[in-house]
């Protein structure tokens, strides 16, 4: 079956769980790579470049961007975030399957320039567990855990451009059914036009003989 | 998630295996059904009606044509044969998946009255091993297999309006990636709509407290 990795998108409320997911994707599976975003905020203690992020200057990003060398970006208190393609780009084509976990407006650039992209959207069973589970972390103010499910209502109204949608219940349940969701993908009749490509031909010069 | 079934559609060429895959999904997992189809020609010794075909008179046939109770049907020499809604219906609502073992014609009928069907198809990994396999059967004499060889051709030509291709290399992992392939169906977000709705609610009322 098809050779070239694919692109995943993983996204899902801030609670939801979707770093665990991939974390327990890359411990588990050898097919992934996550993707590594560029941004112009300096490193914190322990951080890699490279490793959790491809650390640049104002002026190296905004050649990025000139360049058109990004899937997307965005500013947010005066840095820039973004997902350069040429990691991407080498992952893929070395048969990597690339996720890239990100938030929804970002999906949705990255889709719209490569819409054989397979976008999941990972969520507790219900808003009322989303809640609970920030809450029960004991880590956030009530301020701040008010912010995520406002976040969680904006972000909720773009689910469904989603494909699928996989809910978080049991971890290692969510795990298999992601991972099965993206090897799925190189099942995709579209994924494997050379090989319906040979099958075809193959079978008209058996008939020819 | 969605609790209704969803409608499977699996084809392949003659020789492909398609018979046995779909008798070990039956056997190994109860979340399955087989549509029955329905036909004008006499059952054959061991039939039974109901459980191989629903054996129909032509006058019942046409009037199932007449009532729009089909979702194709095709004549072959003399007789009719042609897949009822009715019991496929009850099998979903039910949540069942319900699996139609069709040719690729048939296929595309009943693809574009069910636009969210998923359709598969089997296929040996190469035209060659195609022909070893009906060679190796050794029940067939060498003018059934080039006309099966022929009609392989033909049905190739419409794989790429499928959605997903399995290669039956080894029985075992072409009925797991099958099973795989209908199950993920449930998570697709277009099947969960109802979901999305309560949670895109629950956060607004949240929201709004």
């Amino acid at each position: 079956m098809s050779k070239k990795g694919s692109l995943v998108i993983i996204s899902g409320f801030s609670g939801a769980g979707k770093g665990t997911v991939v974390k327990e994707l890359m411990k588990n599976y050898e097919c992934y790579a996550l993707s590594i975003s560029a941004t112009t905020r300096n490193p914190r203690p322990g951080e890699e470049n490279e490793r959790e992020y491809f650390f640049k200057t104002k002026e190296e990003f905004e050649e990025l961007i000139r360049q058109d060398a990004l899937y997307e970006y965005a500013q947010y208190v005066d840095n820039y975030y973004g997902t350069p393609k040429a990691y991407v780009e080498e992952q893929l084509a070395a048969g990597k399957d690339v996720i890239l976990e990100i938030e929804v407006q970002g999906a949705l650039k990255v889709k719209e320039k490569n819409p054989q992209a397979l976008l999941l959207f990972v969520t507790p069973p219900s808003a009322e567990e989303l809640k609970h589970r920030l809450i029960d972390r004991g880590t956030e103010t009530m301020d701040v855990i008010n912010d995520r499910m406002r976040r969680a209502a904006e972000e909720s109204e773009i689910m469904d451009h989603y494909q699928y949608l996989v809910i978080n219940d049991d971890l290692d349940t969510c795990v298999k059914e992601v991972h099965q969701l993206i090897q799925s993908q190189h099942l995709k009749v579209s994924e494997n036009l050379d090989l319906v490509a040979d099958i075809q031909k193959e079978l008209k010069e058996m008939k020819g003989e």
